[in-house]
């Protein structure tokens, strides 16, 4: 179970690498710009969260390959999209993997240490989220989290559907495919259907700004 | 008197909640882009505060009822906004107290573990303005404090009245609102006559940029 | 050997301050502003770099002589540019003196406590381009490092060359000055001669973006 855990873990490591890649190629960044916004995209939330909850050092100090992954992951990107044109959906689809990887990963090393599950639905979402945050404000995009369809709530599902089922005590082979699959589920759907949440009414808008 | 400081540093959390939400508002976020925003901005400061000075894990995730109270107050926010206009004023007001008790209560936490005035004065301000700075980077905005009224010279006046109350022995109950009301009143007064500091002469403008 | 490392790094210290201090006067920031951009750019790389690391409270706790430096700079940068208009060059040319002794300084730091070259690198990379990153973020600009002429690169090749020589044992005079004249060669002929890395191709450019 571990290591089919660990194996996706660098599996979403490698698809947040790659988001982050597509958005600097699209901001015209050079080469090496590509390398640092796909790693720091893929590390950003494991060490957002190993921080806040003082794992140090930080994860990918301990376990260079994290880095690594991403790196080549950026690289292949880099090399891929001078002869393709990676079709938008496709990505929009392995980053939801990436999300649905994260999120539970980012559960389980926090309930690791704290034992408490609202630390932990926080934490897993934490993992899941930040690192595209950081990767849209260095590219002068405000977060998508904020106001596409259905992204941070996949995650908060998922999260809380693993701390149900540590609750109950359910097998984990069974307990952390099913809150990948409930918050991979989620978000696609959301892609799918176009789902989004109410936003401030017009209305309110402020006339001045 | 620390339970006076701990119920004001509720109210803090609440407020600046508050401003984090409207602005998400603004920026047509959805409502967990609202809710996140909103804790965001409430926490973020004192988690800079916590991180740099080595206090872990961060306090939101020993005291949880911090998160909880900013997410009531930004859910709050938006339901309210459905049917009324919140003022401007009352918000840029109600901030003002966040600011206030926020440089109080971060002077204080970092003066109990490094016993230097110094460094009590910038955690102090830290703790008082960052959360709105990182409101204002994911909103895609530059950040309030670096170009409206007088605002982070406040957090900084009022924290250094504190260090000089503690050098001179005053006794906690008369220090700590006066240094509250110090760092209120002129942010007010900047609110209210408009009150700036000096910019770069305009002739030093690169005409490149 | 090490008060010249050491008077170094305050130059190195002084010279990001200015650079933050002039980013802000050209974004209109008022003179408080001006400071905090000045410290938050001088000692942003190295934060992160000890924060990551799991070193604190981080340096600029335990010798605030850095603020004191930073802030000292950022006024005399605004009372000078109230004088004089600073030559563009200039400041690019001292600022590449920022990058190669904070990515020497950056590497040291780490490689006395982790003894990995491949972390080291990483962290004196760190400290060398991420203080520039979050003054152009809090300043609302797509971080410079990431579409100009060559400038991670250089710190990546000077903390390479450092990892070079102490796996060789070369004597600190010798492997010290030769890693910092490198990323200041390389960054100062990228200048010059105005060398860039290839971007994304254009067709890969999204429409809909």
């Amino acid at each position: 179970m571990d290591s089919i855990i660990h194996a996706l873990d660098l599996v979403g490591t490698a698809v947040f690498a790659i988001t982050g890649a597509l958005v600097a190629g699209r901001k015209r960044m050079d080469t090496f710009g590509v390398v640092i916004l796909g790693c720091v995209t893929a590390v950003g939330g494991g060490t957002l969260r190993d921080v806040v909850l003082g794992h140090h050092p930080v994860f990918w100090i301990s376990s260079p390959h994290y880095l690594a992954i991403a790196a080549l992951a950026a690289i292949g990107t880099f090399v891929v999209a001078h002869r393709w044109r990676l079709p938008e959906m496709a990505i929009a689809y392995a980053d939801a993997v990436g999300l649905a990887v994260f999120t539970v990963i980012g559960f389980q090393t926090s309930f690791q240490t704290t034992g408490s599950f609202g630390i932990s639905i926080i934490m897993g979402m934490t993992t899941g989220v930040v690192g595209g945050i950081i990767r849209d404000v260095l590219a002068g995009k405000i977060p998508l989290i904020f106001h596409k369809e259905i992204y941070a709530l996949a995650s908060l599902l998922g999260a809380s559907l693993l701390a149900v089922s540590i609750h109950f005590h359910w097998p984990a082979p069974l307990a952390l495919p099913l809150a990948i699959l409930a918050t991979l589920g989620v978000r696609i759907a959301a892609l799918h259907w176009n789902l989004t949440l109410p936003t401030f009414p017009p209305k309110y808008l402020s006339p001045a700004e």
